[in-house]
């Protein structure tokens, strides 16, 4: 396995998102951030969790997992392993919070929203690939159901998108694959809505504790890569056809 | 979505495989039966179980599994239900032993074979589609290890494959799917091996039980449509190619 | 421990049930097939499962375990190994699938039959044996019910019973004891009803693929055996006394 | 279901022990006091546990449970439920210790005595009648192993049974019955050696606080109905015939 | 660690209790006796466990666990070991046996006593030293909502205590600390009301059997240690200070 | 419960640590944040996980649970819950790299280091409180392995604590109580080293994203807050005596 040509530090890695892979959800997305690959999937259904206050609307829950084969090494399953895997509910989380920080759940009453992020091939960034995917599987959901009458108004009210960022000898390097992942000193997931604020920023100095200098840096980079990457949403979310796949 | 056009009762769902879909294990293969679609991963790794007599050489096992987003309803993880699947646990230990009988385990001493199926979208016959894949990602591991001396023979001893078999209003119908699986009065699925003979057969009156002439009827029927898989198969198992999705 | 006389290969090893060996079930009988002995009890309780959709009348469901001393090594409980029994799960469907397969669940409306089968001692075809006592079980509860007027009619539509035929050195042997089972090339278990009709086949080639030929022959001999075993059940169904056990 | 005849308060019921009734443990007996039936198996394995110290010899381990049919509304399975049956685990441990009290553990070294005892009939005073069964079970089991040299000298150094008693309406009752421990003010589980001292004493007040009066009353009377048992386990253990059962 | 000084065989350790070392629950104490430290916490809240008969009135529970830090070598948490800890459970069933042994649940109808006792510091008597702060965390807990007119009466009938007792080198010593019951040749824990009768008596012999000698002098010990204690439960009991921890 | 007086925005809560407040551990403190209090132990231990890599010298991990009675309403165990909290998980996750990254492992060869962080009351900030603390036992640990000649050098290679910071109707809080996070409209945890770099830094908008400069001033306010922090610590660390409570 080759990659093609290197990128720059401040580079996103080729970035698109395929819809329709699957039939039945409501929006299904398959995401691509170089080599890493998300199948997104969102379906919206009657009722939501009993400990929800009445006063909330709706609510919007996710779930993220690995398929076996999306490692070097065969990923274990949870269930075979007959543990929670506490990575998977951290991520599984952080989205969670991310998408639901862009939903006015006023508008959804008693549906719930499940966002499931399965990664078919991992190569660094999945928990920030996942993000970009789901967001993109959400509006098409929520289009779907618009357009079937079922939702009145568009609850979304932000665009998405998040990247990583690390500093790998010294330097800031933005969407990091899995290589340069497991070298970096600092690691860092940073998430934007489409008007410039933060949602949700986890920086951790894996090696060694970082400066605030290398702290602003990281945080410019993740913004340009994210208007990058809202901008790309954008064009697959407004695609016409629903872009199911066909019976071959 | 819709069904392009109605199949005879004799003849299978447009059947395909698709390989290389995953980078990183031995041997990947997307099966395609109708709508069904299963993604199948094959890693041979060191080590064998702990209990395998010394005796035994290798060792070949099987995961099955269900994407939230294959079913039309959302599809709940087991490890969300806190407990295992029933469903899942049976059908894995039917595509492992169907994948032990055409395997000389001898031939492939201190290793294990892990065969992985998880199903993209679900339309009826996901167990026979995740055997016909498996068989196929297993061909190809194999032959990438045989290319690499990291094997010395080859140790599948025939081809292998599946097909689902139901009895609905009285009449012999060959692989089902989802809509006519849920009306069918009985349902079967037979494993054959490519010189004919049987691996295994599951037969259950699930409406009312089956006269021994409509049961023969059935095993008729099966042997045509696992041969064509198996011309199918063929074909792809030995495609030049390693088949490896290019970056984007 | 020795087996008085060698069986013919398409002989039953002795049957017989023996009835009221616990006092608080509805039905209660040890069945007994050579060496294998079952413990089968059937409650029949108010209520349903949650998920039945209300159409459908009553349920019947079954468990299945072996007691510690059944077997030649300890058994180990599920409950101190932690983890569910893959295989136990199995049969417990099998045997569940059969009982319904000849009940009308309309006439048990609100109520659900419990059928319960312990291995006391495990010498081969514990399934088969299970199967065979829990129809006498059912039916012996169902007449208590009937005399006691808390059911207006039978829900039995059928008599069952099952037997396991096994290939050997390449003949077809009825009945096997646990010696034999694990030396057989394939191995078949087969549910018919009183009429003549299949149930359930399930048949696996544990040690080879097996032909057309051999698995007609098999069908045949165990056409023969049921037919046999279900004399039996109906003798002691049809006993008047209750059965039950004296205080010594 | 009638009780024959009553029983006075300082008597036990009808005590009685059938061995023989497994084929495969290397002791196993049928215990039975009045209405409760226990099955006690003992099997005496090579390998101690892992955190035993070296010089401790052996081990013996015992296991409690109760099937299903054993209780007048259906008995629901730990494995189903799900989670560990606190009651089951208390029992067994009084068990394991009552037992381990008359064992010289460095006689049997290297290997592990595993107890199990399944209650078939449940009718007060299961955890008694499964001592009174386990012993002699044990003693059976270290007779064959004696006999066929894999053991050089008896482990076992004193005999040892238990009875239940309680407080009724004021006054102290023996062995009491599922109805009557129902009922009981307070509820006592004695265990002694055949030497008449004692292993266990567990006495609770389930109703009301008692005085001292009543208990030593109560371990009296315990003292007595134990000498009884004891005398009833002499004679069983010294049956000379296996006891096992025939072929039917 | 020094032991100031050698306590003789027939007195107490040194005997404390400090409430309101927490804020939120209603009646919260450290117990103290010798080097064993109990954190005892009482919640009074609505609701009962769905299987109480409606005429029961309330309920009251007990959990008990031993902090990390508690033991010389750390103490595994039973959420990390992946299993019910069988020790605990049956300490939190005596111990709530107990509680509710002078509880009328009558007085508290549909509420539930929440009893949690935590080991700050294990030395030895950790269940019966939880079970005296136990009773006096309830007693400032009733007498809290008592005063808030949340409860119209007095539900505890009695006053209650526990202490241990064992059996060394033939003599017998109350209140063992961990040194001492590890080479105890019996141990015994009783509990009992203010009034002198018994609630609780656990007599095991540990290293051997015990007379009925030794077993008379130890639960006359008991009596006496048991009065003091309660002398000094009453003293905390009455205090006019709610006694909670100020800020720093 | 009263609050004595209100801190200002800019202000941490009063802040201490106890030392010695359990016998066993090699370090213990009761770390106080207002009226958030922590039960913090260290346990230094031969041996290191499995999976550790042999060149990596030692290891470190953290566990945090909180107790029942540390809550307003009793906090359910969750051992009783039956699964894992993902909350629970989350944090000790944190605590652990933080750790971790003040630590030089390999001058630990062999051993594991245990922190166990147990809230005894918790009033927000229970995770950067337990770093707080977990730092101070760890350090007086270390000290006492030190004087014991059982470390050769101090593994410790900077000093640590951690701040929460909120944004509250627009303005910037430090170090939130329990009413005040939840309802800040973003929630950060800082974890900064005595040098003054960042080892995490976790940001969420919890009701709304944030904008840059507010987070700016958040990561301004918590620099100034854990230098203070750390000068309490070193207080307590360099404090002569051992610190261990005495016999009451």
């Amino acid at each position: 396995m080759k990659k093609c040509e290197t990128k720059k530090d401040d580079q996103l890695r080729p970035v698109s998102f395929q819809t329709g892979i699957q039939e039945y959800p409501d929006g299904s997305v398959l995401a691509v951030m170089g080599m890493t690959r998300i199948i997104c999937s969102v379906f919206i259904q009657e009722g939501v969790p009993k400990w929800l206050p009445d006063e909330s609307g709706g609510w919007a829950t996710c779930e993220y997992d690995m398929l076996p084969g999306s490692t070097t090494q065969r990923n274990i399953r949870d269930s075979s392993r007959g543990r929670v895997n506490a990575r998977s509910a951290d991520i599984k989380r952080l989205i969670g919070r991310a998408m639901r920080s862009v939903l006015d759940l006023k508008k959804i009453p008693g549906k719930t929203i499940w966002i499931d992020c399965d990664v078919l091939q991992a190569d660094g960034g999945t928990r920030t690939a996942s993000i970009n995917g789901a967001y993109v599987a959400l509006k098409r959901a929520i289009k779907k159901l618009l357009s079937e009458k079922k939702l009145k108004s568009d609850p979304v009210t932000d665009s998405l998108a998040a990247v990583s960022v690390g500093i790998i000898d010294g330097k800031i390097v933005m969407d990091l694959d899995y290589e340069q992942d497991s070298r970096a000193e600092a690691d860092m997931n940073i998430v934007m809505t489409g008007s410039g604020r933060f949602v949700e920023v986890q920086a951790t100095g894996e090696k060694r504790p970082f400066t605030k200098d290398e702290f602003l840096q990281a945080i410019e980079m993740a913004g340009k890569g994210i208007s990058q990457i809202i901008k790309k949403q954008e064009e697959v979310i407004h695609e016409s056809s629903p872009g199911h796949v066909k019976q071959k």
